[in-house]
């Protein structure tokens, strides 16, 4: 009798230490790893989403080569479901995240820029864990409900669709701008080509540029920008290289507008001087807003589904990485739970 | 009688030759040397100028150590007299100058931007011969008369003042603006000052933060930068450095704006990452209205007399040089003719 209840204390303990833990990827300095790990527990406003599909995002790349010297569980582009929130309708629905996790209280959250708020965290980025997890954390005002129409395959572009919604705001581009996207501006494309009429993509993977063609979006070989030196009113540089900003103030046009995507842990040595000669603008544009992206996914006006190179099981994750590092894939997610 | 009349031809013919000769500075792409050369023939449009007064500017020095790969006589910054002109009523004038020379008929001339011609010659910049001489040519439609009120001495700093003049514009500067001005802007302090309450400028020399002063501007030691870092609206980088631009970076606020002005012949390795993340926009900003320049210095609102450093006769045009790189220099001139 005694044993049995020895056995069952221990049985209950167990279950509960593993009913507390989940499985994610761990980014430590040096590598990626797989760890076992206790489930994050909320902080105040805080809502817990059990991580349907992450996304890997090329910063997810740099990050495992030391950009931003971030340590911790990696990952932002996801779509899960709410375990528990104090915003009580949430819990069930299927959500998508901003990643920004603003103070609210200083001076550049009460001039409405707490996407820039110097003591902010940012999901899988700086100073919170992410979404290569079965469990993340997230303020509840930072969750944003998932329309019936949007599939999960479709709602974990959320985040990088609604960062290219905000390209035509910061460039100020009208239909009639020519327009010059650099690197692996997928989403990108999709969204100027419904602003301007003359968009031209430059990569370096022709499987992807037949693609991007199939949106009905003009795509070039990236060794074709010799040829337009100077020719565009807007050049979109998302090439994820230190080259990009250089090449990108090759082919805009005096007066023209550069919208830098590009986060890399690399350095480039370049002359600046072309910026002056030709008074160019460049313009850093990082986040977008969640619910136009949403928007467009919804009404389908962006394809994504195609987008969409491969989905792993978490335990095929090293494959999954080793896949997104591949030059002709666009997005490979990975299953978390 | 035969030896006195070939005695005259010779007189004349020599006449003739030094009549038709000039004293000149010029780069052959290793050295600055003085030169004598045949005066410049004026091409349709053009007048001939004497040049009074040309200023040295960062740009001549770096043009010294191989920026733009120029060859030829540099100077971009004069004041002279109009010797001929197909404008007659500028002949006898005292004119400063616009120093790009644009095809005219190019798409880029047709939209208004002829600064930015492909095909444009630049005073003493790129493919024409520039203000270290006794004489220069230029289109008489880009020669500015100089008021009476205005001196050579005040006269001589229009172009770059004209380039300051443009600052405010590019970048959107008001009153509420917090702007800081990094290195050599003693004329854009004072035209920013003008706009916005508070204006700093970051310096290296004592003895010019000193002379900043004076004019009611806020000044400090470049070493101080490390207390501001995100406190600007507006950074304005007139360094001449290619480490200005990523101290610019360091300083501005998310979301602010840098105006660029330095045009080096270095590179400098950094990463771009920060304008990315903080939504930076970074405005190449190269020349400026010319008649805004010259109203400034009529109505004595822009002080320009405490700038000028020294001036030497051509004979002593080493010492001008040397003069200028010192770093507690503003403007030093060389008085051509």
């Amino acid at each position: 009798m005694k044993a049995r209840k020895i056995a069952s204390v221990i049985g209950c303990r167990l279950r509960r230490f593993y009913c507390t833990r989940m499985q994610a990827i761990h980014f430590n300095g040096n590598e990626l790893h797989a760890v076992s790990r206790r489930r994050p527990r909320p902080r105040r406003g805080e809502a817990v989403v059990r991580v349907n599909l992450a996304g890997i995002c090329s910063t997810d790349l740099e990050i495992a080569k030391g950009y931003m010297e971030f340590t911790g569980i990696p990952g932002h582009e996801f779509i899960g479901t709410v375990v528990s929130s104090p915003v009580e309708r949430l819990v069930g629905s299927r959500v998508v995240g901003e990643i920004n996790v603003p103070c609210g209280t200083c001076s550049l959250c009460r001039r409405g820029l707490e996407k820039h708020c110097a003591s902010r965290s940012v999901l899988g980025i700086s100073g919170r864990d992410g979404a290569f997890a079965e469990y993340l954390t997230l303020p509840a005002a930072n969750l944003h409900e998932v329309p019936p129409e949007v599939s999960d395959e479709e709602a974990v572009f959320t985040e990088p669709l609604a960062a290219a919604c905000e390209i035509p705001e910061r460039a100020g581009i009208d239909s009639g701008s020519t327009v010059a996207v650099l690197g692996d501006g997928r989403l990108a494309a999709q969204v100027l080509a419904m602003k301007a009429r003359n968009v031209t993509v430059f990569g370096i993977s022709a499987a992807k540029l037949a693609v991007i063609r199939k949106f009905g979006v003009c795509s070039r070989d990236a060794s074709e920008t010799a040829r337009f030196v100077k020719r565009f009113d807007v050049v979109v540089e998302c090439t994820g290289s230190p080259e990009g900003l250089p090449a990108a103030v090759e082919l805009v046009t005096p007066r023209g507008t550069i919208v830098l995507k590009s986060t890399c842990a690399g350095k480039l040595a370049w002359n600046t001087a072309g910026i002056v000669i030709d008074e160019v603008t460049i313009v850093g544009s990082r986040c977008g807003p969640f619910d136009a992206a949403l928007r467009l996914l919804e009404r389908k006006e962006v394809k994504v589904r195609k987008l969409l190179t491969a989905v792993y099981t978490f335990e095929k994750w090293r494959e999954a990485f080793k896949h997104a590092r591949r030059r002709e894939s666009f997005k490979v997610c990975i299953r978390m739970s």
